[in-house]
């Protein structure tokens, strides 16, 4: 079986329209996808997409385009998704526009992803337990171990995945029948009122989420009065994280939660410019007695954070308390495992980023195998949820008692209706053609 | 007079065909461009281009197309150039592809010089002169301080350049009379013979150059052979660098340079990722005293790091001793502004990265404008100069008696003569069409 076409569609979600998505930074997003599909001589072809917010969606397709001569023509049967990866990443040309960060990187992740959903999908297995049933010496060749050695070696990496290969099959059973927890952003977003915020976090409570999540950063006085009401609604001890998507320096970050530090803020997300590891390490510092009593205020990143290496020092320096792994921003599966091993060895919690259209759909899968091989621990681990654009799937999440049920089709969840690809095509498609 | 088209064209020269430009990282670089004219109703355009090295190259004309809505239209004559590159940088879609970094920021830098350059043809004056006239106010102005201020505030870099003033018109006399250090690479690209390296390097010597720099990094045998002969055909004193262009982790590059470091290098440049801020600082610690006599190496970087917020965390984590900017890596000169003034306040000089097709033309400016009104030093400081491609410029730099002579025409040198467009447009020029 090999790929004989690589087929890049931009598309995108009108979401501006009605401000779901709207952050501090995001006025304004339109959920979209550089959507590409591996098409082979087979039965079985492979999905992926690159997310972003809407204009440049053009520019990650084209990225994907210049990918095709790594991706075509090849063998499925023996294709080692290692080297596949690594190859899509040192490309020596391609390279320079990076390396390995912004457009050039989404494009490979992309390209990763729909091959791990193809090679999911020929065993089978929904990724996770494609992933759980992998050697620990498979999975460790599939990362790049380039720039990581001095806080991770292949040996330690291997060891860590064959101590947790004990209790893996029950983890999974146990990932089966009763989920993984998730929190939900869709309570908070800032372009809501009030009112619609209180109303909606009550009823993710409700609903069994971990936590939820507010949006803040544009306007001190609008963040107390929300998160007051939002704290008096749910009460004293249930979980309110608090996003500002970038918008701080350090110093104003710092002043800025700690002036709601005493609402008790679950973690802070994205003080600052997700580039700054020391940035980071000053803020997770300046806030060490910033909440309730003199309590640690959690600092979590990670979204935009563009590659392995920039994670690697984030662990490195103590900068966060929680990492977030997006499934579509770093190099593809490949590039996430990395990130999740070092997660691991250096003992802190992975909540993946989500929302956007399809990232949930992704990312449960490397959540439910972190708990299976990796981490092997629920504590203080939850995934977004945000509830736009499900419809869209031939398999979307289902969220069950507030957490994440197991995927069970095979793949990578990342197959959208072909109704909605041709709906949604910009700028040609009918959602767009009149606008 | 108004800004009435963007044109892109993709440019590219063969270089791979003679190895020039080979490193250990980058095998076969066909030097190209993402060349840009802002086309007015005037009798003044503005020119500028994104530097690649070959595949890619028409991303980032795709990306450039994708921020003419921010340029067509523009009235010239009240474009303030700090208020349009920060527009240029934040649109809140195109963010998502970054934030600033990767293909989106190089085609931001290319549109953003572009304006510098017509900017300085407007005035009648090179760039560097157009630069030094104007007062500190404006200059703060030009930079974007999100992210910056825990280092430098806006305050102390305007006394910064205040406290430069006197003595301006006499440094720029300085520079007209004598130019500015010179170093070059032309010597020791890692496809070179020994020979060849051997007899470059001392035809440099002789023409006055300040240093000449090898590649190593993909033998480490080849390189002590290398660098011997290299040092004893130059003789004990004069200033060697090694460049490694990004190709170890930090464990192997602290043991690598340290086994070359009894021939004395003046410098090791880009040892291991360019997003390594806490590895560079390892990397220079554990160098401290791999030089002849316990003496320590120093660690130079730049040409890869993406952004503003990179370059200021190298400094505040002490991980540099010489900040290498490029003109065209980061959102142009308003983001080296930014830069030099950091690299200032931080007491670290500056030496660019230049090379490629035009970046010794376009930075040669950046350097001048450093020496009148920022760090008003020389010491330590030299521009590389790499000696292929001017022939294709309308105002190619000089080299005399191994230094920059001061560009005089107006405008940022950027502008390739019409002939050399026609000739290397990839994929349909005459350079191209039968390969």
């Amino acid at each position: 079986m090999k790929v004989i076409d690589l087929r890049v569609r931009d598309i995108r979600f009108p979401t501006s329209r009605s401000l779901d998505g709207s952050d501090a930074m995001n006025p304004d997003p339109d959920y979209s996808a550089a959507y590409i599909e591996l098409v082979t001589d087979g039965e079985t072809d492979g999905h992926g997409f690159t997310f972003t917010i809407g204009r440049g969606n053009d520019i990650c397709a084209a990225a994907i385009a210049a990918l095709a001569p790594y991706v075509v023509g090849r063998e499925v049967d023996t294709l080692d998704l290692g080297e596949f990866s690594r190859r899509l990443t040192h490309d020596s040309q391609l390279r320079w526009l990076g390396p390995e960060k912004g457009v050039m990187h989404l494009a490979a992740g992309a390209v990763i992803n729909a091959a791990w959903d193809l090679a999911a999908r020929r065993a089978g297995l929904p990724l996770w337990q494609y992933l759980t049933s992998l050697s620990p010496d498979t999975i460790v060749d599939c990362v790049d171990w380039r720039y990581l050695t001095d806080a991770l070696t292949p040996a330690a990496a291997r060891d860590l995945l064959a101590d947790r290969l004990p209790g893996r099959a029950e983890r999974a059973e146990e990932l089966l029948a009763g989920g993984y927890p998730a929190y939900t952003t869709s309570a908070g977003w800032l372009g809501y009122d009030d009112a619609k915020v209180t109303r909606r976090a009550l009823r993710a409570q409700a609903d069994g989420f971990a936590m939820v999540k507010l949006k803040v950063g544009a306007d001190l006085h609008d963040d107390l009065r929300r998160f007051t009401a939002a704290r008096e609604a749910l009460g004293p001890d249930f979980p309110i994280g608090i996003d500002a998507n970038q918008r701080w320096g350090v110093g104003e970050a710092i002043g800025w939660v700690s002036a709601l530090g005493h609402l008790g803020p679950y973690w802070i997300e994205e003080p600052t410019s997700p580039d700054e590891i020391l940035g980071h390490a000053a803020i997770r510092t300046g806030l060490a007695h910033a909440g309730p009593g003199g309590s640690p205020i959690r600092v979590a990143t990670g979204e935009h954070v563009h590659n392995r290496i920039m994670f690697k020092q984030l662990l490195q320096a103590d900068a966060v308390d929680v990492v977030q792994i997006d499934s579509a921003r770093v190099a593809g599966v490949n590039e996430n495992l990395a990130i999740l091993l070092m997660a691991a060895a250096f003992g802190k919690p992975v909540c993946p980023h989500a929302g956007g259209v399809g990232l949930c759909e992704l990312v449960q899968h490397l959540s439910f195998f972190d708990y299976t091989s990796v981490s092997a621990s629920l504590s203080g681990r939850m995934i977004e949820y945000v509830d736009h654009l499900h419809e869209h799937f031939a398999d979307p999440v289902r969220i069950v008692n507030g957490r994440y049920a197991a995927p069970v089709a095979p793949g990578f969840s990342a197959r959208m209706h072909e109704e909605s690809l041709t709906r949604y095509a910009f700028p040609d498609g009918p959602e767009w053609k009149d606008v």
